[in-house]
């Protein structure tokens, strides 16, 4: 019975009538045809992940060329289980073949928490006698143990537990009544979870109690906010409406939109996955590669305070949890207005069956103010343009924290990631008159929000006309020269200090504010006609802080690729995840990831090469009152901007607002006026 | 007869139905008041500047507490003026009392170059002897004079002419055809313009020199584009309405929206001025002050090119030319969308005549996206709140650059100014295969487009919670003790470390990168209940380069203001330029403005005392040909934002777009929507 499901399966996917694109996510047919594949050979497995194994570069660099001649990659299923006995096993199925490929056991090692990991875990800790006990002690009888509730984290990592038992931490909360933000109420004892044995199997007490907080309620619910005066009422509506549909189109996953292509696929840990962002340049009357792949690959949140165990307070939010996983079901004209087009999300659960997330990703334009404009003095003849943009966006929530995820397209062949981080603060308990010592903030009586860091880990896999790329640090510098001197008289001279990667282990960076350092990723075989540089997309990052976390300390080994703002190394098909494939309960001794891969071939040249620039930002944040008990959306963008790659501004084709020239002008001629916008008034 | 229209204007201004707010700019009438006065006393003048003197802070902050019983402070007119014989005087008249309250000639100075100033100047340099043998030089006949065209800049300073001389320098260019773009064309000498004897008066000629460019027009007007393949056909109208009008309200100039009230004013250097900036705290029931005042008071943009006379390319715009001088009338749908509400600015012309900029200053409203979200992962209750600003703008063109500069206010408390940067970029020719030595780029072949920074200052006046305020340098820094240490076991140990600035001469900092220090403007005196901490707007600002002129340079002399990206100072009612009140032609011996201020009054205590804030931001500018021949907007965004000033998020009002507690979740209902927006579509 179980070979005939997989055999009906197997025809169902060969009879889809569009093909998949060699890099779509894995459709709920193609995830269930792996699972019964699996199930038929290894019986009942729980499924952590099952994803598209993304094809070799080569091979799909030459698909992507040639699709018509090309033989079209497999589609191969990446998969990762746990066996009913707790054994991690990794595998690869070939779903054209129908056919596992490859199946193995991996030792101590813990994949990713999932959603449904996390949800068993709650149930666990309200009938522990351990945890009831605790909570008895700061105030909570037995018979409220309803109201007691946590955010399960990763344990991240606890020398006393290692990495071969399957663990959680799980933050305490509790809520007088269900609708009450749990936040103001954090408890102050830390119960830990095994996920293989589903019970706790130590709690971390401190020495210090903190008794439930008996602070009322900081709530943001509709009730509460109406019993607290009520919302305001003068707010007019602002309607978005595109009357004759959107500019953009789409064939399967590949949008095309003012001159851009894009494919857009989507995994379970790093939510959206740009492939083959390509621009098509008018000049050369082509499509020009840009970027091979896009996306957020890990980050990290360290958190500051020192007291134990808060050292393990520096979530992995996409290897630990899943980007992808703990993405939103949107909602039309409340994440997005305007015409939105939607794309779901199918994963795996853990039987095996599939499962969508309807309305992960959202695709809409936005009017973006002034594309270009400019006034001659002398008679005011004009050109004003307005701006569009296109908007590719998921938003996901790590338990307290939402991130807004916004990749955006630009018609001046600018590409920004604008990420809001907003949802709630992290929080601890403390007693009334207790010193933060710094490590925090009091937001509300009885609430410490812990001073934090966001990092992320942006990977960006150029392929700038071409696959062979190099990457530039460009430092603003003083010209040689003292004041006075012949070649400097007047003190004035600047320019833009290059200096080229030419190894992994010479490329690692620090961001540096003073000489507004950005990195160029160049194609030296490219050279511009008029500029004789080489064509180039700009690295633009302003919110760069140092990782916090000491030198040696654990978040430093766990999170190598966080040590420095750059690195940069030769492409790899394996190298994906910059902490490593399974990041929960790593020690960091060896770092995984980014560090092992520089090691394991420091001088491997990554000049004119196939490369892989990873780009670690974000911000520190020092929580403030005015962050809870919600936080307004803090954003944050990172812009990959051409310079000498276009001729010149290729937005110059975007039909202007308004123009009129200074002939116009002395003729008394009105201009043109092609402003699609007839809808604004004066008020 | 001119005693007549004296007394006629100064009765048509007394009977001005609803009398101006102390800080609305001069109107028109006011303006010819002033003028009239003057003429009748002093015979003709040439009119630099007539605009408002704002009444001295201690006497405004005492009315505007009270309006109904404190004296409305006086109407008084600054005035500066050029004789017919070209002395300079300064001086004040009062138009309460319709008298000159002060008035002296200012030897050694030059006030800025008027829009008119520049205009006349291509005039004369077409038919200039000297002018005309040099274009012949470089190809250019005598009867093509008519194509040659000049932006005339401020000369800067040059030690050769020092200041009693009122002079300008002419950037050549030519014109094949009347609306070909001339910056293609640059031509390689300078010609210095006499503004009083009308004349040029020498010519910089460079050693090597540079023919008129023969390279075929580069350009992106209407006829070109349409020539050049046409435009893009595929753009869908976006529309944005608002069916039930604007969301503000406005008395006079003094603005209301979500709980922000702005007096929005406006003068021919800063152009926008804001003023007594306030919010109103529900928890607090009252209008809270924030910021007295906040402008761009001054700005410079040196160029990187150290060979002669490219320093004396280093534009003070607003000091020099005035960013009100210079600012566009806005037209609907082209500059903004939706419903917008215009402000015109009066000015006073050459001749004493009011002139008037229509719609200098346009408000509207935008969708700001999520203002914020959360979602609870049990259960998917979820609450998202949309967000709108509130946008105060105004675009100014300084010859070949246009700079937009909108003040946005944000419904959380924060306050942002962003500041979008287009228009063309100087250019200057070079030779088939000239080197640029690294100070330019050639963006299109025989255009070399010089290097150049863009660093603007925003003087803060702030008012937090009252007048007394403190300024704290804020560093992200790692905690004590190493790894291992019992106090710091983990490594993980970081803070927020608080430099508090106490005197002027210590409160000169650069912008650190790796710490992300941002500075806290607060009110030591007034305590947040819950973190302890006093009530704050934190200045964040990312875009912070290193002023590149040397130490001891030519720009670094005249532009103290920007040697630092924060200068504190203890108030002072005169002290609003930081480059000095008459910028043109200063030779920085000694700097005018801030540092001059600094000198003068080294160890002012400036730690809870009355103070101004200066901030110097922008951006260093390596050209592209993606920049040419029009540049694609470069935003750059400066943000105050509220930090244990609210009790909480002050937002937490402001209507949800979609909004479910966990018991609705549970009780199978649908939650509290009341989003405004029922336009959004799916596609």
């Amino acid at each position: 019975m179980v070979l005939e499901r997989v055999k009906q399966l197997a025809q169902q996917v060969s009879n889809t009538v569009s093909p998949p694109h060699p890099l779509d996510p894995l459709s709920a047919l193609e995830i269930e045809s792996a699972v019964s594949l699996l199930r038929a050979q290894h019986g009942k497995l729980y499924y952590n992940a099952v994803t598209l194994l993304e094809p070799p570069k080569e091979q799909m660099v030459k698909w992507l060329a040639d699709p018509e001649h090309t033989q079209t990659p497999h589609r191969i299923a990446d998969i990762v289980v746990i066996s009913t006995d707790g054994k991690v096993f990794d595998g690869h199925v070939d779903l054209n073949e129908q056919k596992v490929i490859s199946w193995a056991a991996t030792p101590n090692v813990q994949p990713l928490i999932t959603m449904e990991d996390l949800q068993i875990v709650e149930h666990i800790v309200r009938t522990d006698p351990g945890v009831i006990e605790q909570c008895a002690l700061i105030g909570i009888p037995r018979e409220d143990m309803h109201k007691v509730y946590c955010d399960p984290w990763t344990i991240g990592y606890d020398e006393r537990f290692g990495t071969s038992v399957r663990l959680q931490q799980a933050l305490m909360y509790y809520r007088p009544h269900v609708d009450d933000s749990q936040y103001s109420y954090a408890l102050d004892f830390c119960p830990i979870y095994d996920s293989n044995l589903q019970k706790i199997i130590h709690i971390d007490v401190p020495k210090v109690r903190r008794p439930v907080n008996q602070a009322p309620p900081n709530n943001y619910d509709v009730k509460s906010i109406e019993a607290q005066g009520g919302f305001r009422t003068d707010l007019k509506p602002i309607n978005i409406t595109q009357p004759e549909g959107v500019s953009f189109s789409l064939k399967g996953r590949t949008i095309e939109w003012q001159n851009w292509s894009i494919h857009i696929g989507f995994n379970y840990r790093e939510g959206i996955v740009l492939n083959n962002i390509s621009y098509f340049d008018k000049n050369e009357n082509k499509l020009r590669p840009i970027f091979y792949r896009l996306s957020l690959a890990e980050m990290v949140v360290p958190y500051g305070n020192p007291e134990h165990p808060h050292q393990r307070k520096h979530a992995f939010d996409l290897g630990e949890y899943g980007g992808g996983y703990m993405t939103n079901s949107l909602s039309l004209g409340c994440d997005c207005k305007g015409s939105i087009h939607y794309m779901d999300f199918d994963f795996v659960n853990r039987a095996g069956a599939a499962s969508t997330i309807k309305n992960a990703v959202c695709i809409h334009e936005e009017d973006n103010g002034i594309l270009f404009k400019h006034t001659d003095f002398r008679d005011d003849s004009v050109i004003v343009t307005r701006a569009r943009k296109l908007i590719i966006s998921h938003i996901f929530t790590a338990a307290n924290y939402e991130y807004c995820v916004y990749w955006i397209f630009h018609q001046d062949g600018t590409i920004q990631l604008e990420i809001k981080l907003t949802g709630i603060l992290n929080t601890y308990p403390m007693n009334p008159g207790e010193d933060t010592k710094g490590w925090g903030t009091e937001v509300y009586p009885g609430v410490n929000a812990h001073n934090h860091q966001h990092l992320f880990c942006l990977r960006i896999d150029p392929s700038v006309d071409g696959q062979k790329n190099t990457v530039f640090q460009v430092d603003a510098e003083r010209g040689p020269g003292e004041v006075g001197s012949e070649e400097n008289f007047y003190g004035n001279a600047f320019y833009a200090k290059k200096t080229k990667y030419t190894t992994a282990t010479q490329a690692k960076a620090n961001y540096e504010g003073s000489t507004s350092r950005t990195w160029d990723i160049s194609n030296e075989n490219k050279i511009h006609p008029y500029s004789k540089k080489p064509s180039t997309y700009k690295l633009v990052s302003r919110e760069v802080p140092d990782l916090l976390p000491k030198e040696g300390s654990l978040v430093w080994k766990r999170a190598g690729f966080a040590r420095h703002a750059v690195h940069v190394t030769k492409y790899d098909d394996s190298q994906i995840h910059p902490a490593g494939r399974h990041v929960p309960q790593t020690s960091g001794e060896p770092s995984a990831g980014l560090p092992a891969w520089i090691a394991a071939n420091p001088s491997a040249n990554i000049a004119n090469e196939d490369i892989v620039l990873w780009h670690t930002f974000g911000l520190t944040h020092f929580p403030a009152p005015e962050d809870f008990p919600v936080m307004p959306a803090e954003p944050m963008t990172v812009l990959l901007r051409p310079r000498n790659f276009f001729l010149r501004n290729p937005a110059l084709d975007v039909p202007p607002s308004y123009a009129r020239t200074p002939s116009q002008v002395a003729a008394g001629k009105s201009g043109c006026n092609s402003c699609v916008d007839k809808t604004s008034v004066q008020v």
